[in-house]
C-alpha cells in the first residue's frame, strides 16, 4: 500500500487523536505521570491500514481499542518529538484538531524541559491539556486541585 | 486555506460518504428515483473547512446535516461523473470505503446508460447499493421486493 503523506494528514484530521493522559504514579516525585499519545482508531475491517500506517511512521503498535475497534498507538516520546510533531508541522491539519496538535506539541516541549517533574510545571501542563478535546476533563481537574492543595 | 488533493482523499477516507438513495417518485415511469450523493459531515466548529472543500471541488452545497452538524453535499450528476469519480480514481482511497466508492461509480455508470429508468436496471442498481455501507438496507430491500412483485 503506497500512502501519500498528505493523505495521512487528511486521514488523521478525520480519524486521529492527540491525547495527553495524566495518571497517578506514586513512584514519581510529583505523584503523577504525563503520558502523551498519538492514536488512530479504526474498525477491525481496516486493521491492514493501521499496519500500513505503522509502517509509514515506522513506529507504534497496533492493538485492540475496544470491541471490534483497533488502534495504532504511538507513545514513544522520542518518536513523538522527532517524527510525529515535525510530520504534522510539515503536513498541515485543517480541522480544529490542528489546535489540539499545537497544544500536544507545547506539552511535549515542556516535557523535554523536564517541566512535568515539578508541581508548577505539571499544573501548567494540565491547564493546556484541559483546553484539548478530551473525555476525562473531570479527572484532570481533580488532579490539578490535589496538586494545588497538596 | 490551501488544500492538497491527497489531504482531501485522506480526509474523505475518514469522513466522507458515498451514498445512493432510492426514493419513491410517482412521476417516474419506474416509480422510484435513484439519488447518488457524495457528502462530508462535520461538526459546526469546522464549517469553514466544509466551505473550503466546496471551493476545492467548486461544487455542492453546505447545509445542516442534523443538530450541530453540517455537511457538504454534492448531488449534481454531471459533477459526480465528470469530477468526483475521476478525482477519487486519481487520489486513491485506502480504507474499505474504497469499495463503496467503486460501487458508487458503477451505479453512476449504469445511470449514464439510463438503466435506472427500467425495472431490471433499477433492481440491479439496488443490488449494488445493498452491498454498500448504508443505514437503510430495509427500505431498499422493500423497494426491490415491490419492483419484483409489481
Amino acid at each position: 500500500m503506497q500512502i501519500d503523506p498528505n493523505w495521512v494528514a487528511g486521514f488523521v484530521d478525520g480519524e486521529g487523536t492527540f491525547y495527553v493522559g495524566i495518571n497517578r504514579q506514586p513512584s514519581m516525585k510529583v505523584g503523577y505521570q504525563v503520558l502523551p499519545e498519538f492514536r488512530i482508531v479504526q474498525h477491525q475491517k481496516d486493521i491492514k491500514l493501521l499496519h500500513a500506517l505503522r509502517n509509514f511512521f515506522n513506529a507504534g503498535v497496533v492493538r485492540v481499542n475496544h470491541d471490534d475497534r483497533y488502534e495504532l498507538r504511538i507513545r514513544d516520546m522520542k518518536i513523538l518529538i522527532s517524527q510525529i510533531v515535525p510530520f504534522f508541522q510539515k503536513h498541515t491539519l485543517h480541522t480544529q484538531k490542528k489546535f489540539d496538535f499545537i497544544k500536544f506539541s507545547k506539552i511535549l516541549n515542556l516535557m523535554v524541559q523536564g517541566k512535568h517533574l515539578t508541581k508548577e510545571g505539571l499544573i501548567k501542563i494540565i491547564d493546556i491539556a484541559l483546553k484539548m478535546n478530551r473525555a476525562d476533563k473531570k479527572k484532570a481537574i481533580e488532579i490539578k486541585k490535589k496538586l494545588i492543595n497538596g
